[in-house]
């Protein structure tokens, strides 16, 4: 099969692109925008996931996913995305319309239309995504002021128990089950970003740990914070998989790809905030709260350099 | 070196960034835009390039300009990029400031900014770039009509050459450094596809061979098309280093990587197109005519079915 075939067996699942947009032309072309954000991620084969325990969906799936929570990070309303392929010789056909079934499923639920792309030969599988969103009033990493509060948008600490999971070979009970489904399909936290807009200072996604990417806010506001281990959202399958709290609470601090939105809220806005998004239903889970002075604390003691998961170094 | 840092390291050469702009959050923020085009282009390590026959600055340039060359080909004005690193183990700092260098001095000339990017461990150095162009009246493929004519920017058939040259081993002569330039640091055409813009009637940019993609370019439009193999622009290098004038049109028809705009013309603003050109100093060299009749036909002749620089099949 050649690239153009190729081409046209994935982008098949995507439905027929509406005007002005591509794929076909040398560029998509992309209706005016009052104000984007723009994003690029990508997932390789052997560093974020195997052939052996994701499917070509999860595979097609979670290389979406992740960077829709960036645009969930930024409150913005997914738009176009790009997709770069590089694909081993050993990929048939059939494989790249499993990873385009994957990513059209998710790129549906979220109104994110596929306008371009390109694939080269390449040892290992490897996608690559750039995704735009609209955002005419982005959050950023940059606004939390001291005394805010530090809300996530969920759980944390499962994805990251459900690699240990896929590297043990298991056979998964249901709790493991759960855990691995978060590990190999993420969820951008889109609703809870578009909810929580109104009220948030700062925002972060939480893709590289709690404590790694707080401290990414953190340094980018100019504030610390300070918080409460027992306030940790920790799940009952988390919780019964790993044994003890202990264990569950050091997944959920130093885990990564929990992909859940990180935000600081005002005091001033609290119970506006808290009472609306209890009202539309979405979880706010409270870890404590910024302060001024520098660094990031558990219960009162500093945590350590080495915080989160580090893909690269 | 971690990757915060080594994105640091990656960004100094572009110089510092304007807002609304990232790099530095979850997205990079834009602003509003009239109408834009987008297109996504990878070059791979073993694919498109070898560590042994391209320096790092030239991987860095070739990766930015196989996809300026795709907004030269819209007519657009680039605006912003992204890139994603794919880094082997054996890559250090320095082989990352490498290929920045070459990347910003090449975004400096065309005022494309580095707006954001991402970094991830692979066995393949590769550099996957989506940029973005200010276009509110994109060229397309699709807009060619029967006897228009039909033009390049450049010459063609030395980066193909100057590939040859390069799995050769060869010392090069003067003439074959010229070739293995172009095959190197290929330079997007963008001032001339602004400047034959208004008489253009459908455009592509030639990165499979000039063949292959004036057939994409008649299939888009509903057009054939007859060519003169006299009229093809051939450098005196290529003349020379191929040894005659047969080989030399080879190369021409169906080397890959020009990175020259094919462009077609409508009969009635040929002489103000063609004088024009001339006045701005920049070359429109004319190949033929698109016809009623569907295929490309060079001296009267159907070409095959293999016609360009296939990257994969």
């Amino acid at each position: 099969m050649n690239e153009f075939e190729l081409i046209k067996r994935f982008i098949a699942p995507f439905g027929a692109p509406s005007s002005p947009a591509g794929p076909g032309d040398d560029c998509a072309v992309l209706p005016p925008t009052r104000g984007s954000v723009v994003t690029t991620d990508a997932v390789v084969e052997g560093v974020h996931f195997t052939r052996r325990t994701f499917s070509l969906e999860d595979v097609g799936h979670k290389a979406l996913a992740v960077n829709l929570s960036d645009l969930a990070a930024m409150a913005a309303t997914p738009t176009w995305f790009v997709c770069a392929l590089g694909l081993p010789a050993d990929v048939e056909t059939a494989d790249v319309q499993a990873l385009a079934r994957g990513m059209a499923a998710l790129a549906k639920v979220h109104g994110a239309r596929l306008v371009g792309g390109n694939v080269t030969r390449s040892l290992q599988l490897s996608l690559t995504i750039t995704a735009a969103g609209e955002a005419r009033h982005p959050l950023l990493r940059s606004g939390a002021k001291p005394g805010d509060g530090v809300y996530v948008s969920g759980q944390l600490g499962d994805a990251a128990a459900g690699l240990e999971l896929l590297r043990e070979h298991a056979t998964p009970s249901g709790d493991e089950a759960r855990l691995i489904a978060a590990q190999r399909r993420p969820a951008p936290h889109l609703a809870w970003a578009h909810a929580a807009a109104r009220d948030v200072s700062a925002a972060i996604d939480v893709s590289d740990g709690l404590l790694q990417d707080l401290g990414h806010l953190c340094l980018a506001s100019g504030v610390g914070a300070d918080l409460d281990s027992s306030a940790l959202p920790i799940s009952e399958a988390l919780l019964s998989v790993s044994g003890s709290r202990a264990r569950a609470a050091d997944f959920a601090l130093r885990g990564g790809e929990d992909y859940v939105v990180l935000a600081t809220v005002p005091e001033a806005r609290r119970t506006a905030f808290e009472r609306r998004m209890g009202r539309a239903g979405l979880a706010a889970f409270r870890l404590g709260t910024t302060s001024r002075k520098a660094g990031v604390r558990l219960d009162g003691q500093p945590v350590g350099k080495r915080t989160g998961f580090v893909h690269f170094d």
